[in-house]
């Protein structure tokens, strides 16, 4: 029953977006001994990459994912290209930043189709398409299965299982970011930590479950108010063989964004000790 | 890719319940030619049991389930025992009412515990504690897995895997109502249908998935208006072997709860032959 490792909290910025831009966002990393920042990539259009990438080094803190690469499922093949030159360029934001990953938010039903099994062939196809890249570039893709109920709208690939399938079917330089809100559910979590093993389990993303969930999108809690069992899931992870950081990524209009972030953060680092 | 039969129609009465009493929705069925009809327990309360299954019996009307059994996850024994004794008597209502089945909506997590393993450790002792019961009635047990959105407070089982597995391991008796609201989404549907096969696929509930969603519960669509591939999914049950009916159940505050129920059944028995 080991204990959270402290100097492993990480954040992810949209916890604190609405009310911080990316320099404030590091700055109160640094304030608060949080080690880890995630950053989205809309977060570096006011400094441009170049000076995000210096902030970021020369903050000390690692830069433990860059969100998002996705979606995949397409109604034509313009917007298939476009998707993969996206991706293209942000696994170069990736590398420029030294992130450990590129999320892969691969997307739901194509536009107007109501074929889960052709967009979950896109999806493979796209990522197929990019691996080369990502591995030339030495950025980790980091597949992150959602949530059953975003399957029609976010992403088709609900299930560690999935994922492993998918990183099965396409080799190295894929692996899995793991957020506690989307498969705490899942009843063959274990198997499939044990199936991914440590080259695959690139990210552990924290939240909670609230009852009730008042919105499908925006009503994420903090670690602890809710029903999700953080420490078995943080430990199934550990025990195969992650060791990466435990990344706080809180999507909440109606409570934690009104919050003063020092005030987020101060109560991020506390339930990191107490309910992780 | 056929079409499905006409006389399989059958409506769940929450979809009309706002408006229509028990006896109204039997005469609205017979209105309509749909052949089958769920009750649930508590729409038997105006008449009583008899009244109701003498109603039931002269209307010629399939009564296709009774919900529901549920919840087993408890805090104390009393609460176990009285969940226990409440899914006998619902035994004993299924069997007065000629119903193909009783519906099971198992439960999501005990009462202030976030061990899932646990919660559906005491559904699976529940369901084994009344199927001897259900047998001696003659009373097929329906067990719903319900979407993963509702893991914390409706049903820890989500997946068919997990209600075929629960099967394994209990017995005959013990069946699958599939809720195509539920399990759309799950990549497993087609290879659990085929274990499943005829003898465990007891329903086959309809509604649609709509994009957006607006409520976790109460914001299900009519069939054709959201993104699920119904046809697909009944006919891959029909070809496993089902061969009931299939029952419209639309839990929809916003929209089909509030129009004149009479409207509601013409849109069902049509959407039924262009879109199921």
């Amino acid at each position: 029953m080991s204990p959270p490792d402290p100097a492993r909290l990480a954040l992810n910025t949209v916890t604190v977006r609405e009310r911080w831009n990316l320099q404030q966002a590091i700055e109160g990393c640094r304030r608060h001994g949080i080690g880890g920042i995630t950053v989205w990539r809309q977060d570096l259009a006011d400094l441009g990459l170049a000076a995000a990438a210096r902030l970021l080094k020369t903050s000390g803190l690692t830069v433990t994912g860059l969100a998002r690469g996705g979606p995949y499922p397409y109604a034509d093949a313009a917007q298939r290209d476009a998707a993969i030159e996206d991706t293209l360029r942000g696994i170069d934001e990736a590398a420029q930043l030294e992130a450990r990953c590129l999320i892969l938010v691969v997307g739901g039903l194509a536009p107007g189709s109501k074929d889960l099994a052709a967009s979950r062939a896109m999806v493979r196809d796209a990522i197929g398409g990019v691996l080369d890249h990502a591995l030339r570039r030495g950025v980790a893709l980091a597949l992150e299965p959602f949530h059953p109920m975003y399957c029609a709208d976010r992403s088709c690939i609900s299930t560690l299982r999935q994922a492993n399938a998918l990183c099965d079917e396409l080799g190295p330089g894929l692996g899995i970011a793991v957020d506690v809100y989307h498969v705490w559910w899942d009843p063959e979590l274990e198997a499939e930590f044990r199936r991914a093993g440590q080259t695959r389990l690139l990210a552990l993303h924290l939240s909670d479950w609230l009852v009730p969930t008042t919105d499908l999108v925006l009503d994420r809690g903090m670690m602890g108010d809710g029903i999700i069992d953080i420490p078995r899931i943080r430990r199934a992870m550990e025990a195969n063989g992650f060791s990466g950081f435990h990344e706080v990524e809180i999507f909440s209009a109606r409570n934690w964004w009104r919050r003063d972030p020092d005030e987020v953060l101060d109560i991020c680092r506390q339930r990191h000790r107490t309910h992780c």
